[in-house]
């Protein structure tokens, strides 16, 4: 087999066998196929496409390019949650609790990462103490004690997703649902979950723009996850405004905990609903989507998914006083409002933007060395649809530096439109893809 | 201006500047831009083409990556024939006789090149004491004084081009219209004769498999000549066979000596008399297709194009006896029938196939290092739409090595196909690409 004529194939639209894949992907990943072939096959996938056999085979041949995991040592299913991402997405947060409050296990494999906050480690880590720096026995312990615990990703998995992401960065061969689909389901399946949760963001803030492609997104993963022997669904959610009111690390803790207090934003709530019965019913820990939705909001009601978050964030060495009250937590230095240049209602806002303001602040990485600043971030005051007066702040910006306060005012100002009138509602979740085919709301 | 950003554009099919594609041009050339960038950009053009400005913006960039010759030592205008490649094509040798001969000044650059024979160049080198290894001085001493010279390649024309081509050479990217126009046009103009006439081959031994792909190229690469403020003009002509009857490196020089002396194979006659006719009208050396016909046929009648062709070897240190008594060429140790395994008429020739006998010979080069046997090679006794009865030679295979000459044999017959009936007659030059349009014979 030649790397060349598999090339060719593709670059003339024929479909590729799993042989041919495996060929591929394993060549790739030791060395023996260079960059430039490689790259000139993956623009081929881009404009060609693969369909779901070939981009099965290709999940699965990144999947077992690495380490697998092995989650047996946890007692009953598990299931895996992972959102596309977007701007104030703090879902695994208190999803996590709600789902472990229910019985379930949530075992959790994170990463820090690049954007405009850190990752789901990095915001835990703005409570005193919390680490997860923990053995795998410690970690399989504390998810059978308590259901849930969070470990840093220790393994190498997919490692070819890893040399073939990296490639595509700077190729201009991202945006191409059988290359993004089978990057996410490879290190997903490798990572062990008897049941995957998808949560693909669609909007000014997401990586897939329109609701179309979102869902294009989610069918393939879905497939690849049944394919796979894998129970696996996704909700289509909207990322055309931040998720609540609060961007940055620490600021997404706190509104996590509002949550699980019953106090949390209802957008952020509706998606974690969503996700939460998906999660509940795909290991079978609730038989309807109503016996579902009761079960989880007992959890909020009966306080039992703020006690099990307690319980984990000490767990794992952090001080659960945060929890219960938190003023414990950080504060930045300097909190001011963006005013708002003009009267009217907010018809749009650009979400990407919001999440550089984040970034601007230092609450993200814009390189592996970068060191995050857990403390700042924005709380949202006016979002999509809201009433606003000029001269009302249309959010607070938390900072420890006044010129980068200044940058990210001018640049949130610029995110934002407005309109005369009130437009129109929009929905938090707009379709969900199951094995039983895709429903829109 | 950033790479990414370019290879991005043309993946969604978005027209480049000529600033970009300088921008890529030379930023390539020159290593600022990886080989997987370049490879990645190159399958997006395959797949989502250039238009003839784009076309002609790569070619002149790709012209201006380095020297560029300087004719106009040369007393006259100059024109340069190419020819897109073929098996048994050795119109250059007898072509250039019969132009030169009408008074028109042949100056010749030459490679030697890849490929089933050797190039021009090691063609004429079985002419004992011919030598290419001459000054530029002398080499326009040479063509002032008797119209007709070649060189071997000495100057750095297009490296961009050759960069380009190797990558594309090991990426499947090499069957794309503008990415074939763009290299040859690229070298041609750097070559900087007046006028550029081409020789776009289609069939079983061309690249160009069909006659629609030949004309779209002939007609991008005329455009893009006269984009260029050149004269130039292209014939689509038959590969559908080997052209005339000999294949090699000395077989194929006496064969072009046996069209200076009038009784060449009709199909070479007729692709000289094609593209001789365009070669001259496009200096003013005939101002009609009749009267630049008539010249060249009388370079025959009289004996000058022979004669002509004589003085050029003489004068570039070759024995000119071997003009007229080809005898004194090198002859192979073996001269072996292929015998037609049927009888009927031959009905196809995979022409590409015949070539391979030659390479399999030693009269090509299948690396850069490989040392080419010019004596050896093929003269086809039966060609498209002959009669043949079984045991009947096909062929005769001129080789230096019986186990070869028994490969050769094997791959020969597998070539040839046969028929009850006898097949439609074909045409040797199917169409005229020029300025004014293409007309189809």
């Amino acid at each position: 087999m030649r790397m060349y004529d598999l090339i060719y194939k593709k670059k003339y639209g024929v479909k590729l066998t799993k042989e041919e894949i495996d060929f591929i992907v394993q060549g790739y990943t030791c060395g023996n196929i260079p960059d430039y072939q490689m790259s000139a096959f993956l623009m081929a996938v881009c404009l060609k496409g693969m369909d779901m056999e070939e981009t099965t085979d290709l999940t699965l041949s990144m999947r077992d390019s690495g380490e697998t995991l092995d989650l047996s040592k946890i007692e009953g299913l598990t299931v895996d949650k992972h959102s596309t991402g977007g701007v104030g997405d703090k879902t695994s947060l208190c999803l996590g609790a709600m789902v472990a409050a229910c019985g379930v296990p949530v075992a959790k494999m994170s990463g820090r990462g690049l954007g405009h906050t850190g990752g789901t480690i990095d915001k835990l880590e703005s409570i005193t103490g919390f680490s997860t720096s923990i053995s795998s026995e410690k970690f399989f312990e504390l998810v059978n004690k308590n259901k849930m615990a969070i470990m840093g990703q220790t393994a190498d998995l997919a490692p070819a997703d890893k040399k073939i992401y990296a490639l595509r960065d700077v190729t201009a061969t991202v945006d191409c649902i059988p290359l993004i689909a089978s990057s996410i389901m490879s290190k997903k399946l490798a990572s062990g979950a008897d049941a995957i949760v998808l949560d693909v963001k669609t909007g000014s803030g997401a990586f897939m723009k329109t609701i179309e492609d979102a869902v294009a997104l989610a069918e393939a993963m879905v497939k690849i996850g049944i394919n796979a022997g894998k129970n696996t669904s996704a909700v289509i959610t909207n990322m055309d405004q931040p998720l609540g009111f609060a961007v940055g690390n620490s600021l997404e803790v706190i509104e996590a905990i509002d949550v699980l207090k019953g106090k949390g934003p209802s957008d952020l709530i509706d998606d974690c609903m969503a996700l939460g019965k998906l999660m509940l019913m795909s290991v079978n820990a609730a038989s309807s989507d109503e016996e579902a939705e009761n079960k989880l909001k007992k959890t909020i009601e009966d306080g039992s998914a703020l006690k099990k978050f307690a319980d984990f964030v000490e767990a794992q060495g952090g001080d659960p006083e945060f929890v219960y009250n938190t003023d414990k937590f950080e504060k930045a230095k300097f909190i001011d409002p963006v005013l708002s240049p003009a009267d009217g209602y907010v018809s749009k806002i650009i979400t990407d933007e919001i999440g550089m303001c984040s970034l601007i602040l230092g609450g993200g990485r814009e390189t592996k060395e970068s060191e995050i600043d857990l403390s700042v971030g924005l709380i949202i005051n006016k979002k999509y649809g809201d009433k606003v007066e000029k001269g009302e702040p249309l959010a607070y910006i938390y900072s420890n530096d006044k010129e980068k306060t200044a940058a990210a005012t001018e640049r949130f100002i610029k995110a934002y439109s407005f309109s005369d009138n009130k437009p129109d509602p929009v929905k938090t979740v707009f379709a969900l893809v199951s094995a039983e085919g895709t429903r829109y709301f």
